[in-house]
């Protein structure tokens, strides 16, 4: 395959992106003039080698410590964990500024249908990490989205967790229900039980 | 207006329908037979004849009674009581059959900025039914939508009943958080909140 | 089946309607005045009532005499006849103001595999007017979609006309192209074809 | 502006790309290994130095030459010439394998209310082409998109060319009318009145 294609094919795998817009990427690029493209290139090569991965909760950050801001913030509740599955997801907790406690990213969710987990989430290092906080966690709370694929992996955790956390540990699970806007004529009938049996 | 217009007319007030479509009804019967049209007209008039609104929950229903299938009911639990804005409400709670008390229907939503709920709902009507139910009713539960106008409604309907229920009975809305297949990284903050919030 | 269900099933016919827009359409009727519903049926009893099918060019009118607005109009250009499938593509085509000559509306397009055109379109009854108007008619503008039913249609009427059609009376049919507003990038590679050959 | 939010705001001007899915590019590219990430570059620096902009066509190609393999092959049809907005435009035209001449890129279109059309578009180097060209050009195709823009660049590039091209070179633009699947039903009325003025 000559440059031209593996390029369009490496975009065509960038995420939500098909092979006529990463074709139009490709053209973008030809486009731009070598100043404009050598910064890209340059960048991408820049935020990449200043990428590390938090070694407490796993999220990328780029500040050069192995620790990352939230997890080496004395300021952040230590006693509560959040297991998210993705970095997307963490950054959309944060920036509704409502949790103030620790995450722990996950790396992924594991399909319905997998039979090893492990390879698909840091499962392993998650349960590390809760045996040694031991008592000081008072609330693991698991924050998987409602997808079928969401809730197999919640499933996991529960489980898994259960067997190693102590017993005055929480874990919980994220409240649902009707979410903001909508319509109850369209909720789906699993919605309405959730929105009924959480009623308050 | 000749005839052919208003039809059109009328038409494009049924929900959902734009004055495009509501000329293709009128084509549409243009093309249907006189015996087809016949039935059509002589079903809306059946329909509109025997539907009556429940003298009890005001929902519309055609069984020829002054009172509901379900409000006439003995094995619906007469204890509480799910006020909803309109029939179609009731139907997907109905469908989704995980409630098994009683209904009001408000007949539509109080806008925002609406000056006099009463004209838009029947809140007189339903204070009177909390009054006269009395203590034999342990819970009201408050099943708007999530909108504006839904949220509205509900504080309004909250601010009116708490004034004239009894003390033991307890005033509920539906619980908020995350709806069956949503995905946590394009939640708004309030479903986070939330969720957050109901988190169990 | 009751007549409430039965009213349902009627309104899913409806263009464009499914089983739920059925649903709210009988819930709509149920909450309006009886004077609005008698309206109602009345203005489609009258509609059906006074619809005639043209003589001449088969489409639904409401004056009351056999003979269309537009067939009956001597100003219309009388030597030339465009076909059209259905009412709704004669008023489109009317809204344009662009052509002045007369119509023929076949009432429904012939599946591609359908084997009997004759009971899907009035084949029969377009041939009739065709041998008929005989030399005074100088173009047959054959104005179908272009999908495949709409081809397959076209293809159908041009063999059946050619037989019986006056040498000197030219059979058209409407151009190919780029429409109006389009992007190049984005065109189907038919459509390129039709727009370079009918370039000019 | 650190790196990261300054690659994050390049990628969001990638065509079809916005604020949020630009942070997603950059989550994954952090997620990738050295390795993958070193491809990426190096391949995004090989294409912008192999790309060269034919000294025909303009176009961007990559096979190191300064003429490009459609200009440079003596079996296309020299005597004709299709100007094109975009590289995307041609790849699509070029696709639909219907036309067998040479091509011209604009390198963009003129918008409506522009006053200098020769800054963003090659209107100094086509005069020069054609002029060149002289009477070895039979025809020019004009083929721009047939939005506002598209119709205003084609009105500056017919009054251009008309003035120095010789009288024997027929200038044209593609044809209007009904696109494949078109349904009459739903044409404005411009695409009727061309696909009406365009029958055949």
């Amino acid at each position: 395959m000559d440059s031209l294609r593996r390029l369009e094919e490496i975009f065509s795998h960038f995420p939500g992106i098909g092979p006529r817009q990463a074709k139009r990427f490709v053209h973008y690029i030809q486009g731009k003039s070598p100043t404009a493209v050598k910064e890209l290139t340059d960048l991408i090569q820049e935020v990449k080698k200043n990428t590390g991965e938090c070694n407490q909760c796993h999220r990328f950050f780029t500040n050069g410590s192995k620790t990352c801001t939230i997890c080496s913030n004395p300021e952040r509740d230590q006693t509560t964990l959040m297991i998210v599955a993705r970095d997307s997801d963490f950054e959309t907790i944060e920036k509704s500024a409502v949790y103030k406690g620790l995450y722990f990213v996950l790396g992924g969710t594991v399909p319905v249908l997998d039979k090893e987990p492990d390879k698909k989430i840091r499962l392993k290092s998650l349960l590390e990490r809760v045996n040694k906080d031991g008592e000081s966690l008072k609330e693991i709370i698991i924050s998987t989205n409602t997808t079928p694929d969401g809730d197999h992996t919640r499933d996991i955790l529960k489980d898994a967790i259960k067997k190693i956390a102590l017993p005055q540990t929480k874990i919980s699970v994220l409240g649902r229900g009707l979410s903001t806007g909508a319509e109850l004529e369209y909720a789906d009938s699993e919605t309405i039980r959730n929105a009924l049996g959480n009623r308050k």
